[in-house]
C-alpha cells in the first residue's frame, strides 16, 4: 500500500451524478487532505464542476469514460456491455492497484456483479455480502447481508459472521466484537434450517469469535450485538422497514410540533436538541455499504444521497483502506485455516 | 351466530396472568357492554380478582382449569399434554360453538398448534398465518405472516394474500383493499423464487383482489398498501425490527427533551402533542394478532401487554365475530372456486 491513498470514484453513479460525487469528494478532501482521487466519468460534465474546487482539482485525476450504467440496467447486461463505463473503469483501478478503494452510488446489482467479476472473491469466501451500519441505543451496529444474496445456506451465513467480525475488529476498532444471528421468536420452530445450522457451525468452530447465538429483530436497534448476520432478503427488508419507521416517526414528530401554539413554542425551545436527535439517526451519517468478501474495497453509496452522504461513503472506503482491511481479511481467513476451500476438513469447518 | 357474543379468555396466558386478563376484560366490558365472557383458569386466583369488578362478574362465567401452558413449553409437548389447560379449554369453547372467539396472551407456538388441531383449517387453506396491525403514515396496515410459517411456498403466500384481503375488507371495512408482496430491491435478483411465483399466481388469477405487486420494506410504514404479505420469517423480523426502532427513537426523543434547560422548557409546552404522538405508535393500540385460516376466531395478545393492550386484543376478536369473519372467509373462498383443494384445476389456481 502506498503512503498516499487513492480513491477511485464512479462519478456517473447515483440520482444526481456527477454533481453530488464532485461535491462529496470536496467534503471528503477537506476531511482527508492527503487522499488523492481518481474520478471516472464524462469529462464534459465533470470538468466544469471540478473547476469550482481548485483544491480538489489539485488532488484529482479525471479519466474520461463514455459508458454509463443506469440504475434501471440489468446487471447481466451491464456485465456484458459495461466495460467502457465509469463504474467498470473505477473498479478496474482497484484491480490494477492504482486505487485503494472504489466508491459508487450507481446500480447496486451491476456494481456487485462487475466487482465480483473484476476483483474476484477472497480465498475461502464463496459469496460477497453487503454490510451496512445501523444506529442503535449503544452506538452503531454493522449488519450483513443487506441484499447481495436473497438465499443463503449455513456456510454462507457463517462466512458472513467471520467477515463481519473482521470488519468490526479492524475498521470499527472493537477489540472483541460480538456476533448475532437473526432468527424468529416463535418457539416451536425457532427459525429455518440454514439459520440453525449456521449457529451450530459457529458454536462448534474453534474460531476465536464472540458468537452470541440467535437474536431477534428488536435486538438490532437495541445494539445487543456489534455484528448482525442474516440472509440478504431478510436483511434488506429489515433495513428498509427500519428506514420506513424512522421516516414515519419523524413525520409524526413534525406534526406534533406544528399541532398548536403551545407545541410551536415548545419547538422553539427544544429545536437544537431535536436537531441533534435527527443527526443521530440521519441516514447520511450511516451512508456507505461495504461489499465484503471481494479482493478489493468496494463501497456502495445510497443512490439518492447528497454530497454529505457521499462524502461519508468515501470516508468508509478510506477507513477500510487505512486499516488494511483486505490484508487483514486475507490474513485472518488464512490463519484460521479456512482459506483453502479445497481442503475438505477446512471446508467442512466453515 | 347468537345475538349476544361470547368471548372465551385464556386467563392463565401472558406474563402477568391472570391479573391483566381480568382487568383487560373489565375494560372490554365497558366498551362492549353486551358481550359475555367465558373465562378459563385457576379459580383460586381468578375469583378474588373478578370479585373486584361486580359488573364484569355478572357477564362472566368462570370455568376452573388445572393445567397451564407456560411460555417456555414446547408446542409439541403442549399438544400432547395440554388438554386440561386454560388455553386448550378456551379454544375448545370456540370449537363447540359456546364462544364466538378466543383470546390468549400465552405461548404463541402452543396456541397455534392447539388451535389448528382443535379448530382445523378452513377449506381451501393449507396453513394458518399470524396477521397483525402496523401503524403507517396513512393509518393502519394489516401484515401477515408474522411468524406462523418460517418458510412459505408460492401457494401459501398467495393464500395469505386472499386471507388478508378478506380480513381487510370485512373487518377493517375497506371496500377494495390493496395487497402488496414484500420483496427486495436489488435489481438483478428481484427476490426469491417463491415470491416471484406468488406474484405470478396473484397476477394471473381471476380473483377480484387489488394486487399491487411487489413492495419493499420502506412501503410498510409508508402505508403503500392495505395488506402486506410475506413469509413468517421475514414478517417476524420486520415487525420486531420496527418495534426496536420505535423504542430507539422514543429513547432518543426522551434524551433530547432532558438535554438541557431549554429542551425541558420546550417539553413543558409540547408535552400534550408528544403524548398524542406516543399514542399513535403505542404498541398496545396495535395489540391483538389474528390467527387467520382457522375455522374459528383466535386472537393472540402480546404476552407482555397490560390491561389496556389485552382489552384491545379482545376488541379485535369482537370485531371479527361481529363482522362474521369466518362465514365471509368460507363464502369467499368457496365462491372464488378455491375451497376444494381436491380439484386439481382449482388447486392449481391458488
Amino acid at each position: 500500500m502506498t503512503s498516499q491513498l487513492v480513491i477511485a470514484l464512479d462519478a456517473m453513479g447515483g440520482d444526481r451524478a456527477p454533481q453530488i460525487v464532485v461535491r462529496g469528494a470536496e467534503i471528503a478532501r477537506e476531511r482527508h487532505p492527503t487522499v488523492r482521487f481518481l474520478m471516472f466519468g464524462d469529462e464534459a460534465q465533470i470538468s466544469p464542476l471540478l473547476a469550482r474546487y481548485p483544491e480538489l482539482s489539485k488532488v484529482t485525476t479525471l479519466r474520461h469514460t463514455d459508458g454509463i450504467i443506469r440504475s434501471g440496467d440489468k446487471p447481466s447486461a451491464a456485465l456484458r456491455t459495461g466495460r467502457d463505463s465509469s463504474m467498470w473503469m473505477a473498479i478496474d483501478a482497484v484491480s490494477s492497484g492504482e486505487a485503494n478503494a472504489v466508491i459508487s452510488a450507481g446500480n447496486t446489482g451491476a456494481l456487485m456483479v462487475i466487482a465480483r467479476f473484476v476483483l474476484k472473491m477472497l480465498p475461502g469466501i464463496d459469496r460477497p455480502a453487503i454490510c451496512g451500519f445501523f444506529p442503535t441505543a449503544r452506538g452503531v451496529t454493522a449488519m450483513l447481508d443487506l441484499g447481495a444474496n436473497v438465499r443463503c445456506n449455513a456456510k454462507n451465513l457463517s462466512q458472513f459472521a467471520v467477515m463481519g467480525e473482521v470488519f468490526a475488529r479492524t475498521v470499527m476498532g472493537l477489540e472483541r466484537p460480538t456476533i448475532g444471528l437473526v432468527n424468529v421468536g416463535v418457539e416451536d420452530l425457532k427459525g429455518v434450517e440454514e439459520v440453525r445450522e449456521a449457529a451450530a457451525i459457529l458454536r462448534a468452530t474453534d474460531l476465536p469469535i464472540e458468537f452470541k447465538g440467535f437474536i431477534e429483530g428488536t435486538d438490532i436497534a437495541a445494539g445487543t450485538v456489534d455484528v448482525v448476520v442474516t440472509d440478504g432478503f431478510t436483511g434488506n427488508v429489515a433495513l428498509k422497514t427500519a428506514e420506513g419507521i424512522l421516516k414515519l416517526y419523524a413525520g409524526f414528530l413534525r406534526e406534533a410540533f406544528r399541532e398548536n401554539i403551545f407545541s410551536k413554542i415548545g419547538y422553539f425551545f427544544v429545536r437544537r436538541s431535536i436537531a441533534k436527535l435527527r443527526e443521530r439517526i440521519d441516514p447520511r451519517e450511516y451512508n456507505g455499504a461495504m461489499l465484503l468478501g471481494l479482493n478489493g474495497i468496494v463501497v456502495k453509496s445510497h443512490g439518492g444521497t447528497d454530497a454529505l452522504g457521499f462524502a461519508n461513503a468515501i470516508g468508509v472506503g478510506i477507513d477500510m483502506a487505512l486499516h488494511g482491511f483486505i490484508e487483514k481479511m486475507k490474513h485472518d481467513f488464512a490463519s484460521l485455516g479456512i482459506a483453502e476451500t479445497s481442503q475438505p476438513r477446512e471446508a467442512a469447518k466453515l
